[in-house]
């Protein structure tokens, strides 16, 4: 569960935080999914490992405004040896008002962008959260 | 079809595009669409009228490097009275690469956020666009 | 004092923070700087008057990376009835490495974008908070 | 001279381009400059070297609000062996209002960050251009 609060920065001139900002967001909710969990990113990337985007959706329900305490919930819905994929529900921290539901798959790249396997200690690990239902 | 650089602003340190540059590339897309077809989006929001994004959907397919001309082909495929659906081929323009194909869903929204009907002579303009194919 | 940690959409390919992400950083310190001292930026924005940027300085030190977490040390060094400025600090908050520097100059602005002056409740506050030296 | 159109995504509630959208204007403005000398960026970041960012700083004059047609006249106002800096001025293209002025200094740095000399033929190019005036 990470919280994050709506920048000014990211708001636009509806007066809401413009969509293009959520896939910032979905990105620091699975850092600190992983973190929570034990595991740096930065460790996977160290060894040469992305965990590239390769499909986002993001459905907009309720207006995100500036200096909105967001709560996002991200659950690993699948993993594999070579990918992976998340979904998220954003909400209002306040109210819990539904903001955004989104999910996002992954393919693990190397340094040159090429698809490779996922290390098995991560993959075991990625397989494990992905059993274990919602985080 | 628009034509856009990749700026070094949008890269992330797996030296590609980060992937939520693509949204606001999207955005332009759009309003270039328009215009080409004689409407300009900010009369529509002077007339208190935002086609706020309800949906996206990116596949993205090949990365984007800095400086890399892209070539965006929007197509209206669906007009309503009340909302609209865009689709999107992204290609390198050097070559043809598809880099992504995405899609977004808007809905009218009025100034304060609420749904609205789109004003009737956009609302022409749209579906006659919509009926005659790709862009 | 406000922690932040660099998301991965913030670097370039450099492989450090992009040079740009800086601004967004600062004005988050400045809202959190209000907030400590029992302002809300919002309620500003909503009695209509806006603290715009007129000039925007950073020095960059020590480059910043995916996922350091940051120290921003927020000083009001000047304010008056219709302006005011900021100076910052920011460090790499595992060893304290000077990152960057920087400053905010403003104006208060009214709904139109009209220079106003700043309402007296908020200039008293930023006055003594001017007079109060280092925060 | 490099001509930009301010994006949806770049504004911000106050109805205006944020603040912090100019940096990245002012890297594709140099982007555009090197290009229309015959210099490609990529060239020298292809030969590990980049011109980083060692300080920003923009003083913003008038608001300019989505849609708008800027235009950025760029100055290479000093060359060195180990740096740079460049001045601009950002104008409304529709009537020439005055948006911003700015200036950015910049350090040769390699691939792992470390200060270093501009290579021989770029520094002969920057020198003949900061020595021949403005744009």
């Amino acid at each position: 569960m990470t919280l994050l609060r709506v920048r000014f920065a990211e708001t636009d001139q509806m007066g809401v935080a413009h969509h293009g900002a959520y896939a910032a967001w979905l990105e620091v909710a699975r850092v600190e999914w992983l973190r929570e969990r034990g595991h740096a990113y930065t460790d996977l990337e160290a060894a040469g490992v992305s965990l590239a985007v390769s499909e986002l959706r993001v459905s907009y329900r309720a207006a995100a405004r500036f200096d909105d305490l967001l709560r996002i919930d991200t659950q690993l819905v699948y993993a594999g040896s070579r990918g992976c994929r998340f979904a998220y529900r954003i909400e209002r921290a306040s109210d819990g008002t539904l903001v955004a539901s989104a999910e996002t798959r992954h393919v693990a790249t190397g340094r040159s962008g090429q698809a490779v396997r996922i290390p098995p200690d991560w993959s075991a690990f990625l397989r494990a959260c992905a059993g274990a239902g919602a985080s």
